[in-house]
């Protein structure tokens, strides 16, 4: 008799036979005993329809009645299942984000749950009810439809899951679970059984798309334990859940990939104060992310300036790089946008030494050349040429134990 | 200066060039000075693909969340409105049902406008905006989404009309007024330029199916001025007033014809106190609408009883007057599908006689046979062979002088 939150994601409701799948793995936990809450996606394919859609109507669609358009998609595989469960015999009800309580901040497109008010979700499970909440859409402040942003109906069940008290929120995706590494890349990836909520977080920041990143934060601040499973198997599939003195016996969790950056270096500028703040306060005004900053001092009062951005940014921060050159005495701007960024994550960094060790070992034992390093409490990146990263990534699943046993 | 409450169906916004038309034509009224509230339909066939999605998640899809599903549609074309009116410059802000305060009673499917709490709507509008409600929608006492039927959108105008006390409440629909008669039956039709509430009433309620009934209805007690016209031209359309004393000058406003009814008739039922009960408790016992009842006394005691249902019911009916037949003694049930109703309706009948002999003396002059007659105080309709309704409707027409000069 447990109190549970499912979310389902957009593969698992993309037609209706599929909505009737999730009907059947929701009324087995009901017939269980267990009171169930059901957070559901669009359709797959449904939100990016809806996008084109706007801008066919406005070359830049004004963000609130964006969120008014896309808030449709999740009405309309709330009220689907619904019925279904209904026609099924079961007491179910369809609430939208706002009959739900979820009352965010006014930021269009990506707002930030403030509070949810679950007396309405509470009264309904008391009743026996399935609980069925359209996802990633709340209220704000003035009664307007608001959406959470992309992935933010795993954050809508998890902030739901806190709310309610409930057991466990349990994210129901096409995946059945989080993996060591892309299994694509490595063949001997294995399914992890228990994460931390820090590793999850380096593991989603870092292209592990299982999860979004404020879902993952929320869980930590509310210590709501999450299960990452599959909607089509019965298979338990990866908790992810509060760091316990446990994990540290694993030295590293899993292994992540990242093309999505690209790298620009400032060649011999001046090592003088006040020439990083030259070089980035403009990027920062174009709200450019920058990820990883190196800087290596050369002989001569000169030093080089690396820095990686996100593909989307490049251009932009090129552009803006170039401009800056002269200003600060570059020589030149190099530009790479081969690179992969290959990390290792694991809570047991914090109690082991050695693992930097490790993994420029393996890489130096494959012959990849390490461009840059950054680092975490719990995280070792290194950019390398793109064309290695493949190659890396098993090498390091392998040298750090992680290969599955055949 | 005028406040303006304008409704477009779903031809008018039926994709997203159309919509864009409805954004120039309500542009066009802001910019002369006025204040304009949209009410939206759902894109023509949208509500249809709605309802087929539903059935093929549900044999009998729980009504509610029919609702709940149906709303997605005038969301979606308020929200693409909204966004082209402030991608033209213009401030704008879309409604939802129950951000626009439409409270309605809890009946699902068919609600009720209980209350138009316009506050929201008020304020938007004296701060410059163009409002754009979402029709057809409103909110029940829980706070649940609710569907006011079948060009519930009219409804939605004509009430938020009344609410924020317009001049006016012009439906833009794909005709350019109410018509004498159906134009496709008789080519000397002509556009109506006034009418009063209770003629349009009857017109509405015998098929000429430009303006939902309730909303009519809904004009009628609150005395809104409504304005019918086409969204394609700039034509004046056709008013639905009050009636005033001018109107009574024209004896009759318009002809309708109506297939959509069936006869069935007891043959011979002994002419006894409480015959009739037992023939039509049963009907209402199955909520089948009888709509014309006659009964023509024959010699010996016996009388023949003779009614109109709908098609849609009448199987039904037919199979429960044959349970009746023995019980109260017919000799034997005659039915009749093709059968038209034909009406006159006008004003001016309340004060000028010879209406009805007019009536059949032209469908004598064309040996139409007149099967069943009825009358309200400002309609006569006549049951004749469906085969003569055309023939019916353009005699008709040109008796009463409503031909167009040509």
């Amino acid at each position: 008799m447990a109190l549970k939150v499912q979310k389902y994601g957009g593969t698992s409701v993309a037609d209706i036979s599929r909505i009737k799948n999730v009907a059947e793995r929701v009324v087995k936990a009901y017939d269980r005993g267990d009171s169930v809450v059901v957070v559901l996606s669009a359709m797959a394919g449904v939100t990016n329809n809806l996008i084109d859609l706007a801008n066919s109507a406005s070359k830049s669609p004004d963000k609130h009645e964006l969120d008014v358009l896309l808030a449709t998609g999740e009405q309309t595989t709330a009220a689907l299942l619904a019925m279904i469960l209904k026609s099924m015999g079961y007491s179910a009800k369809s609430l939208l984000g706002f009959q739900a309580g979820i009352l965010t901040d006014m930021t269009p497109g990506k707002a930030r749950i403030l509070d949810i008010q679950s007396n309405r979700i509470k009264e309904l499970i008391s009743h026996g009810y399935i609980v069925v909440v359209a996802g990633f859409q709340g209220r704000d402040m003035n009664g307007d439809i608001t959406t959470l942003g992309r992935g933010g109906s795993d954050t809508s069940a998890v902030a739901i899951a806190s709310a309610v008290n409930a057991d466990v929120c349990e994210i129901y995706t096409d995946v059945d679970g989080v993996y060591t590494t892309d299994p694509r890349i490595c063949d001997r990836a294995r399914k992890i059984n228990i994460i931390s909520y820090d590793e999850m977080l380096e593991m989603a920041i870092l292209g592990a798309k299982v999860l979004q990143i404020r879902s993952v934060e929320f869980a930590k601040k509310y210590n709501v334990p999450v299960h990452v499973r599959s909607s089509f198997s019965e298979e338990e599939g990866t908790m992810v859940v509060n760091e316990s003195s446990d994990m540290e016996s694993v030295v590293v969790s899993g292994i992540t990939c990242d093309k999505n950056e690209a790298r620009i270096t400032f060649k011999k500028v001046p090592d003088q104060p006040g020439i990083s703040a030259k070089i980035f306060s403009p990027l920062a005004d174009e709200e450019i992310m920058v990820d990883m900053i190196i800087q290596n001092t050369r002989s001569g009062g000169e030093t080089d300036l690396t820095f990686t951005v996100t593909n989307d940014d490049f251009e932009k921060a090129k552009e803006i790089s170039e401009e800056v050159a002269e200003e600060v005495g570059a020589e030149e701007i190099l530009i790479a946008r081969d690179i992969a960024k290959v990390s290792v994550i694991g809570l047991g960094m914090k109690s082991h030494s050695g693992v930097a060790a490790t993994m420029f070992s393996a890489l130096a034992s494959e012959n990849i050349n390490i461009r840059l390093i950054s680092t975490s409490e719990i995280r070792i990146s290194c950019i390398v040429q793109a064309k290695y990263a493949e190659l890396a990534v098993r090498a390091l699943h392998s040298a750090f134990g992680l290969d599955k046993e055949s």
